[in-house]
């Protein structure tokens, strides 16, 4: 299918900035085949008219829990511990696996409506976010959750569920695969050995949570007497591309380590402040060029897996936190929340920006929105004053997910249905009424 | 006209805490005139049908600056007196009243998309927004800015415009008035308690700021030997109701004063952070029992003037400051955003609440919305995971205003188009493209 995207005002990449411009943009099957001049052969199925609207690059959620959208708005208030161990893991097992497809049609909804047009999950049920992802069109990178002990059965039994969905998906090149080993509070080093180990063997990359919680760091220090990155580190884990959540206590030397091993921090501002972990030091990690992206984490501890909104938290809470105005520019943010996910995605080449041979994975905002009305300084607007609602249109690898607001490949009736059905049968709805 | 909503969700105040209940609410003229019972004689004009419906009472913005919005990304990553005084005050040296006009139907649209029904604006064509609010039917209480020196002709043509403009509309009672001296950085002692004098003679409160930056207080200690704070107390603005906005850097005792005066504070969490300055410490101010409420401040620095938006800030960052989930809860904030400024701005009695004899100011959200799915709780909901994009229909003294998302009182392209002209002569589209 050729879709023409005519006189666009669209955000391009010029240098090392973000800049906007009026394009005629035409896309070929699932690439972006031209940003400028109609390519040759050129076969134009759909015209979207440009005028009074802007195509960015679909932003990147690079840290997830799709099914925690059940339980959106059940534990608030709550230390980091009473909330995973008293509240979430509880709930967690309630769960049947059909309930975990419903959770990630919901995320992906909030998702794709917000204009995030890739995520990457970790979770337990991943045939169910699979699954999920492929109907809807979305593009999603898998990690099945691994916590285990090196000796126990259950934590290979795990690894062998991931590498049995990874051999149902060998042919769909919009679903990949990280492996997922939750936390070094949750898998001993001997099964982090083992999940690197398997990594390595099959190429393939790590998404875990590191330091995110001071009681993670107190523990660590009292049984290992490292932080949680150095006990990553010794067990191997960096050897392979590394996608890290949170690293909220992250130490100098923590981040030293990261940058020498090119590891790649994804930060979750909404859900830190939260569940009271704080802010990471995400300015002082940029200083030391560390590759850092954005994750909303899951919709219990957030609670909104919105991308613009956590664009809006990355450079709004730094400047609070520092008390300095000039800190996380937009610039700096719109890259974070998109190029950068790619990079630490594996899909630096192939997403994150609006390119010439790049997958058409963009975002169409309609720009006679109050928030990015005057249109001064539209980079500016998409971090500062954007709220997701402004995006109209989704195109995912070449297809157009959501036009008008209308959504083209989810029912979206039925999936609130299924949800307070869901919801109903784990009693959440006696929360208020 | 008659207006009853028929079975809807609505929040509604039970003791000291906000429930959702499913209730009838009828709407007899301006008033709330049942929340449970048809009322005798009760005439309906319109039914709206309240399935997958939640009902709340319209939020307030207890501070902006609403022409402001013209500056929307203008000036970003700028400290605050490089913003103020190298940015925003040579733009407004340029602004025609007619200007002034369009940015507040620009920011009127912004707040009632997002469900706010009442504003608390300090600016300087205060005639341009008295105007606006007055043809679109929104809920206003106005500020003349106030800067000058007690010799000076400046202060006192600025207050005799302001004493002008409340006899205009005295008949009026959506529109109502606060003296705005501007700062103690911009008002002299004896401009300050000349303003004091004419507030207590037409029994009319204050509405200032106080303890916005570092400057500011270093200055002040400087100069006076005092915090901004002690300087508005010893020149007696306290002996009128006042609403001081900001107070980032309110000492103990700034807080004691603030408290024995019965003085309100509205925080600004999205413009103190991103002029660096700081989170003013609201958890440690509602503990001393202080009347906390909410306000956007100006789009220059914001960027929006979204109070979910600012709902959603409120009950984060200070998590995030603190360490600690267990501070500012849903049901804090929600009650900051509604019932705590309507009492700031002497409307307590009438408007903040649904309930029975109040004006009918509501605003109603979609419930099929992803941000909202499940309804598990749904007033953390309003907090933590609505954006704003969910208010669908807005009531203010008991006439819709919008319907269905669509403004019944305002021509949205004509705004468009008139920021779009205004930004151009004023050379500002040339930021980017």
């Amino acid at each position: 299918m050729g879709i023409f995207l005519k006189d666009i005002l669209a955000v391009v990449p010029n240098g090392t900035k973000n800049v906007i411009e009026k394009r005629n943009i035409y896309i070929q099957g699932d690439i972006i085949a031209s940003v400028e001049e109609e390519p040759e052969g050129f076969q134009t199925d759909k015209i979207i008219n440009g005028e009074d609207r802007l195509v960015i690059p679909g932003l990147i959620n690079a840290h997830t829990h799709s099914y925690m959208s059940l339980f959106r708005n059940v534990a608030d208030d709550l230390s980091f511990s009473d909330w995973l161990f008293g509240t979430i893991d509880p709930l967690e097992g309630k769960l049947l696996p059909e309930d975990a497809y419903w959770g990630a049609q919901l995320s992906i909804l909030e998702m794709m409506r917000g204009g995030t047009t890739c995520f990457s999950d970790m979770q337990m049920h991943i045939n169910q976010t699979t699954r999920a992802a492929a109907e809807t069109g979305m593009r999603a990178v898998i990690s099945r959750g691994l916590i285990g002990t090196g000796s126990d059965q259950a934590g290979s039994s795990r690894l062998a569920e991931a590498f049995e969905e990874m051999s149902n998906y060998k042919k769909n090149d919009m679903i990949t695969f990280m492996l997922g080993p939750h936390a070094p509070y949750t898998c001993d080093n001997e099964y982090l050995q083992i999940v690197v180990d398997e990594a390595k063997k099959h190429q393939l990359g790590i998404h875990i949570h590191l330091s995110e919680s001071k009681t993670e760091i107190e523990n660590m220090r009292k049984g290992h007497n490292c932080t949680p990155i150095e006990f990553a580190y010794k067990a191997g884990v960096f050897d392979v591309p590394t996608v890290a959540a949170h690293c909220v206590f992250a130490t100098e030397k923590d981040m030293d380590i990261m940058k020498e091993n090119e590891v790649s921090v994804v930060t979750n501002p909404a859900s830190n402040m939260k569940l009271g972990n704080g802010f990471a030091p995400i300015p002082y990690m940029m200083e030391k060029g560390l590759n850092i992206c954005l994750g909303t984490d899951g919709a219990a501890s957030n609670n909104s897996l919105n991308l613009f909104h956590e664009l809006n938290l990355l450079t709004l809470i730094h400047k609070g936190a520092g008390e300095t105005a000039q800190c996380i520019s937009a610039q700096d943010g719109f890259k974070i929340a998109t190029e950068n996910g790619a990079r630490a995605l594996g899909m630096g080449n192939i997403i994150g920006k609006i390119k010439e041979g790049m997958k058409a994975d963009l975002a169409i905002l309609n720009l006679n929105s109050p928030s990015l009305a005057p249109r001064n300084n539209l980079v500016a607007g998409l971090c500062y004053s954007a709220n997701g609602s402004e995006v109209e249109t989704v195109i995912i690898n070449g297809k157009i997910t959501m036009e008008n607001r209308k959504m083209l490949t989810m029912d979206e009736e039925r999936i609130y249905m299924e949800v307070g059905r869901i919801c109903r049968r784990l009693g959440l709805d006696k929360k208020t009424y």
